[in-house]
């Protein structure tokens, strides 16, 4: 639950373009990296001072600034001032609770996407947030913590592979949204592979506890939405937005990521439909077994009642020696043997009954 | 119940543009209260006569006139007639079953928005309707009772904190919208920790009271549902509307409340789908404590009626004397020790059957 | 049923624009009563011949010409004639099974309405057709029966009160089918009443009967929705239609029929939500009650079933002459009421265990 | 299921425009007959040589050609040639599989529709394809089997009713499509008698086939649903088009039209929605009805067992003459009608215990 | 499940463009073969190398390349450089997860379908993807395996028979597209089989195994539907495009593949529908069942439970010696006959009783 509604009631009542960061660990110094590149040259360092990001600025090469730490509010409004970020900018940015969108403020585009994560641990998926600002020959990318999906890209940018060192910043802003929908098949796969092992389970054994797991699969997929369909938007926008900083050659390649996203959105769709589709089938095996359960139980009693009554009957007292019409079977040669008798025929015509009307 | 459907037959059969206050309560002096300020100069006072408007009216200062009571008919009238409102406006106002609206009548904007309690008392949420008149340089707020979350921007004004006292009467009102939208953050809050507490009790400890607890949350999420769809279309009408009452610096402040009631709109979905859930779970919870019960008792039955039977058999009265095939068992040696024995023995083989089953 | 679907069949199988009445009365003589006004004028009549109306219809004041009985097809032709009607609108006219609709004839304007009444003996909500057609300076009202919700605007023409008088007809227009729609939020009053009627019983005491009375709440949904869905969009059309017949001035009145018939579809909506919400849990809290029930039944049994085998056993007739080992308990001093001891302690082990498993 | 699936799979793998009856009888002659008119003319004759529509295709007189079958190639390819019809066109009349449509091929227009029938013997509906081929002055109805709803219309023609024959080929077209949708009335007339009795049945006598009727309505509607929303598009797409083949005088009667289509969805949905909630009622009998038996049943069980245990306490066998502790009672004065009398009390303690929690 | 998300992983993490096969097998070599026709010329051969095709691209008759093989990285790249496809295109060819889509790269479109095979040996539905590029006067088509659906066409093309010979690039794939779309019918002809099947069966003798099968029914609409929605899309953006390429004579034959495309997904929403009904039939019918059994095996005991009872009375060991008064029944003359008939009475009676209320 806490991931669905993370403590936005800190953010409220203080005006606007605020930045407050909502996370729960203390603020911590933002770590910032740099890459800068051009199709002949590259450079990547670490730095302290967001000062330093003025010189990059200018350039003509691409700068990368990636940030990870969004709770330092001082880096964040440092950073702010040297990129004339809009206040409210930076209030998205440190508060996490956004939901996926995409802002064109003419001079920078603003995107905000989730990271998904699969917690080994606990069996459970993590959201981060990754927030892009798009400028002319720059990218920002904040993370809430260190640790991403990028390094590949970085890999690349450091190798010359493929054509993005030849590509502008737009290019780079692709590369990066495309790692983070890329990442959500992962999620996807496991998802997947989960629903296959239950599935086998729900017809060979359903327990309790399968209730249980069927209802965090349906939370997932709630929150896999959540995360997903505005993303498509947002993807869209991207692709179909008039501005001037993504160029005409990038669009094909947005085209392709919002693709990806489409076939996202149709798996989780599907998951849906499947997960509620266990559930039913779930109930109907539960109760299928408790049914199998007491027939089988209630026929052992129905069975044995009748028998109870023959010796009942003949457990009464009546008196043969006031009349030799009183209970004239107990003094009978086979009279016991007889009755035994009874009571077993009685039983094998009841069980033949049940067999015969498939009730066993 | 009596929260959806508001009085409103004492409405209807009036000529429209009659002013009928539908509150419960009797009719009370309406509280005027007046902030005049630009960015250099700050009033504030409280007001008995309406017409004291009229001197702040024609001012280039933006005046915020609040009032708290909208059953006092002549003072709306007085009000209505100060700033020319159209009589429709003002039926409006005073009729409180409205839907969240927006309406631009030209020379002002008529804006209606739910403010959302939560009723400590009886754990309820409750909605008073806010409506706000825009116009030049002026916004007009009407509550129904005294009490609201305005406090942070009277302060803000006051202290000349932020942009507000730079900006016109449109921020204000912008200000005024994005205090009672981020209020709902508050709730969603208080509905996400009942929903938690309900989902571990759920699972740990389902009770009949539960659905009445889970129909009380339903409730709860369509009563919010209804209140706040609307308003989305509401906050969307103001960004894109084309009325020059709202400068177009304020348009990207209005984007950011808009997409607030979006992030409060796919949480309340979101709740809406747990709730649900909840349902589905608590039913089949329920079912299953009962199978349980149900099957533990059938047990005990089951494994006492053979041996019940097995006693029945030995308290019949066939004659021994009259013949020597009559229950020989009754006068061998250990003949009851053998038939407790039986006893015993039936019942074991029974609860490993059951165990083995994995019915026990 | 039969208010779904209203003797359909009669009307197929003619020519289009004959007139064929549904109703299932007799053709009665239908009755006409005008009224024609100005802001300086007054005058209102009954009268017999439909010709009479040719008078008033070329003078510039405003007619209204209200008709109760559209059985009488000799009257409707006539004022076909007289007005100048398409023969497809006298169709409709006649034939009461129409959806509300909205049709701009150029010279005049036709809307079908539903008028919904509270059946008092059968709790019942019945609809009856109201047709109204606009021209330049007349309006026409055709109803089923006499008895309307418009003596209201009668009494505010003949008193001249608020603006009604002032206006044309296309305000007298608004004013009847806000009237319609007003008396819808009456119906809603009352089946607002009804649900929290239901919803305390279903809580405290739940019977069989409920189940039917929940149908029919559900069916009454149903009927709602179908009258009031499409009513929408003709009051949309009202006043985004560019008919010149509609004043510019009315457009707004026209606008706050629009928010009210929203209103009216809101809180459908929300009734059936609630409905169907009702369904849910009747039937858990019947099959609760069930349960309940059996439980405590079966406790009982199951209770007495060890018990009885306990007496049972003692019940046997081994025979202790035979020899020592057989049922010496029977010859023990205190033999019977250590048997009756022992089965109390065994109800007593086992009411503490259903006890302590909550189960009693 | 077959109605949904018409043997499709014999036209596949066939260059497209080839013409392939699907029907399942063997190919017949089709039928032609011919009607001839104008405001002052008529004649009307049936034919056998295809070739003979020629004379009539170029008269400035409105021609209605009618085809009864569908299987006979020949002929529809003669009269495809006859009249210039697309390869396309007549694969489609052909192939009875078509959902209902609208095609403006320019020279002509081209509309498929579902003619439904109730089968009087084995109580279902049955669709027959309609084809309608519009034209400048001449229509082509091709039906699959003779029998049809337009005997009103040729009976019109004949005897010059109305204003059919002052009216072009667009009249003629929409006076056949008319015939067509008013038939549907019956068929939802039927439906809805159908559902009442259903509704009448539910709650007096549910019985297990009710399931297999519902079940039916279900299908039935489905079916009906599928072949009258695409006919909505179609009637909208005439009246709307653009085709200079429909003149501006017949819009308005297909308006009419379109509002009738309207109407058969509308209660197309109310069926359905009703047909659902009668499931549910079902289950619900059903269901309250089974606990009835069982609580009954069980109740008679619980007050015996007690009872049957006080009987089997006395029919121990403790010894009175080894101890006058053991079981004393045996030997009282009226310790049988004592303990009988016990019995008695504890039956009718439980009876009243059930009568008081209302459990009988 | 595992059709549903194939190996995507594999793919993620390398640059875009980058060609990745994600099939299980290992790579082989593709196999190409070659059509090239004119009205009057037709060549067809098999070749190896890709470089071949340069040789026919410029040629100004139509040429229709077809791989069998996706794997095979080294002769997509050929081809690609061959024809000037975008790296995005050959990544797309070669990832077989996509979902149905149509690309206009400009000088070519690019469309991916699905085509759809049932497994006869598995009872399952297997989905091929297939690829077009269509260019001025060459479509190419890419195949995970050997065996197609496009026989048909190539006896077409070999034996002149129709107008494809005639038409240009446009009119083949149009065939190719219509040959994949006709094979869904094949598909849903099964479906239906096997549901019409299913329906009898659940009627007549619902089995636990049922509910498997309702679910892989289930599953293959969610599959079918998956597949079959986003052709929609596809085929009436082909029809709608304004791309070159396709001339206007072929978008008559583009909208009949649209038109059956509409249809298949309206069966496969029927279906979807009936399946779900089933569903809910095969739950009642279980539960049905299963009540029927409790009921008689209920009824049983309850008839005897009375009935021992009696017996257990009489089985009571009061002294009549002690007193007259006790159980003086023991020794009338004709005591236990009589008891036999009081418990024959009481049975009858109860059985007649059950039979009146309907329970037997």
């Amino acid at each position: 639950m806490p991931k669905f509604i993370k403590n936005i009631s800190k953010t409220i009542s203080y005006p606007p373009g605020t930045i407050i960061s909502v996370g729960e660990e203390k603020a911590q110094k933002a770590k910032l990296s740099i890459i800068d590149y051009s199709a002949e040259q590259f450079e990547e360092k670490n730095i302290q001072d967001p000062q330093v990001c003025l010189s990059f600025r200018d350039k003509p090469t691409v700068t990368w600034l990636n940030i990870d730490g969004i709770n330092d509010v001082e880096t964040l409004e440092a950073i702010g001032k040297c990129f004339d970020l809009h206040p409210l900018t930076l209030e998205d940015i440190a508060n996490t609770g956004q939901r996926p969108k995409y802002e064109d403020f003419g001079e920078y585009l603003f995107v905000v996407l989730k990271m998904l994560y699969y917690n080994q641990n606990q069996d459970d998926i993590i959201a981060e947030q990754v927030s892009l600002i798009i400028g002319t020959n720059f990218v920002i990318s904040f993370q809430e913590k260190e640790g991403d999906v990028f390094n590949m890209i970085r890999e690349r940018l450091r190798s010359a592979k493929g054509r993005i060192r030849k590509m502008g910043a737009d290019y780079l802003a692709y590369a990066l949204i495309d790692a983070i929908v890329d990442n959500y098949f992962l999620i996807l796969e496991k998802m997947g592979d989960e629903i296959e092992v239950m599935e086998e389970e729900l017809v060979s054994n359903p327990m309790p506890g399968t209730l249980k797991t069927i209802h965090n699969l349906k939370q997932d997929t709630i929150f896999l939405r959540k995360s997903v369909w505005p993303l498509r938007e947002v993807v869209n926008s991207l692709e179909r937005g008039e501005s001037k900083l993504i160029k005409k050659t990038t669009h094909i390649f947005l085209r392709d990521v919002y693709d990806h996203t489409i076939q996202v959105i149709d798996s989780i769709e599907t998951f849906r439909d499947m997960v509620s589709g266990m559930l039913d089938i779930y109930l109907s095996s539960i109760s299928n077994r408790m049914n199998e359960v007491m027939k089988v139980l209630t026929i052992i009693a129905t069975i044995f009642i009748p028998l109870t009554f023959i010796a009942g009957i003949y457990g009464m007292n009546f008196n043969p020696e006031a009349s030799s019409w009183n209970m004239p079977e107990l003094n009978w040669r086979f009279g016991y043997f007889l009755s035994l008798g009874a009571m077993l025929a009685v039983g094998l015509v009841m069980i033949l009954y049940f067999k015969r009307k498939k009730w066993l």
